[in-house]
């Protein structure tokens, strides 16, 4: 029986590419860090964006950092259907079927195309702890809810690297129908696929 | 300094009137409880009801127990947005100027008038620990995030039972706008008003 993992149910959010980041918080000013995250080196910057959809809702997204390659929108299904987004189940990083939206902020906008998923659950681990779960990087896994084994995740992808610490992540819509909240914790069931 | 509080992260839900909960989980069928929840005494059945709104959009949510006197439904904003609900934000059981969803099963369909709000942060605290922080039910305070003072969550409304366990209940628009998960701890701050 493997060890019990915490769940995190991670707020919608921003990630922006340098040259967004430039244009939404204004030249010169690279953002202010209001906090660290969980994961080594994450951060949460002071600023937050406007959301835009093609129907003209909006809703109001904090930036995380560091910056990335990419700019990436990070929705729940209930929010993507009310800024009428037809948002795909994604991993992060993976933009293929991505969809556009319209960044705001006092500073300027921008239209940011390919950019918005629903992130898949995943399960973040670091090295050692991924050798003990016997699970590699990539992997597809159904994890059960310490306590009550009928609720099951399936399809969450493992995200192994040296900085992670084991964490379940996932969006607040997951949370909402498997009811989990802070202090839940989770086990890997098995393997699929 | 007082001691830190956990924060739950509440996924928006139904409570049902006993009327209710026998149209819409089936006569004879008084529900199947799932798990229960981390404040004595209340559990999530198994069962769950769609919400719709008057402009025909619906999400599904999970019906806590045991049942109640009234039907509420407790909403986030985001939520509310979608379902062109125009819900205020509210203590829990303050019905006075709740709004009106339909709530639908296989079973049946109830217009539950005066019963949708938006959840007012609140914060669970037993006799002893209410003591110990001089605080009375019914009392409004500031509390403020461990590790970040400059995180504050305002008007949140004190709630005092011997069966209650310290916690700090927020819906999950509050999480995103505040950028607070599981693991999270706030300190309350001071009294308002």
């Amino acid at each position: 029986m493997s060890r019990p993992i915490p769940v995190e149910v991670v707020p919608s959010h921003v990630h922006l590419s340098e040259s967004h980041l430039q244009v939404l918080f204004g030249d010169g000013n690279g953002g202010t860090v209001r906090h660290e995250l969980s994961q080594t080196g994450q951060f949460a910057y002071e600023e937050a964006v406007d959301v835009v959809g093609a129907n003209g809702e909006s809703i109001v997204l904090r930036v995380l950092g560091p910056h990335r390659k990419v700019t990436q929108v990070e929705l729940t299904p209930t929010e993507a259907r009310l800024l009428g987004i037809d948002a795909p189940l994604a991993k992060s990083g993976d933009l293929a079927s991505a969809q556009t939206c319209t960044l705001r902020t006092a500073h300027g906008t921008i239209e940011a195309t390919a950019s918005v998923i629903v992130p898949k659950c995943h399960l973040h681990l670091s090295d050692t702890e991924a050798i003990s779960l016997r699970l590699t990087n990539g992997a597809t896994v159904r994890v059960d809810v310490v306590g009550d084994t009928s609720r099951v995740i399936e399809d969450v992808a493992v995200r192994v690297h040296p900085t992670y610490r084991a964490r379940l992540h996932i969006h607040s819509d997951v949370a909402r129908d498997v009811w989990l909240h802070s202090g839940s914790h989770v086990r890997v069931r098995d393997i699929q696929g």
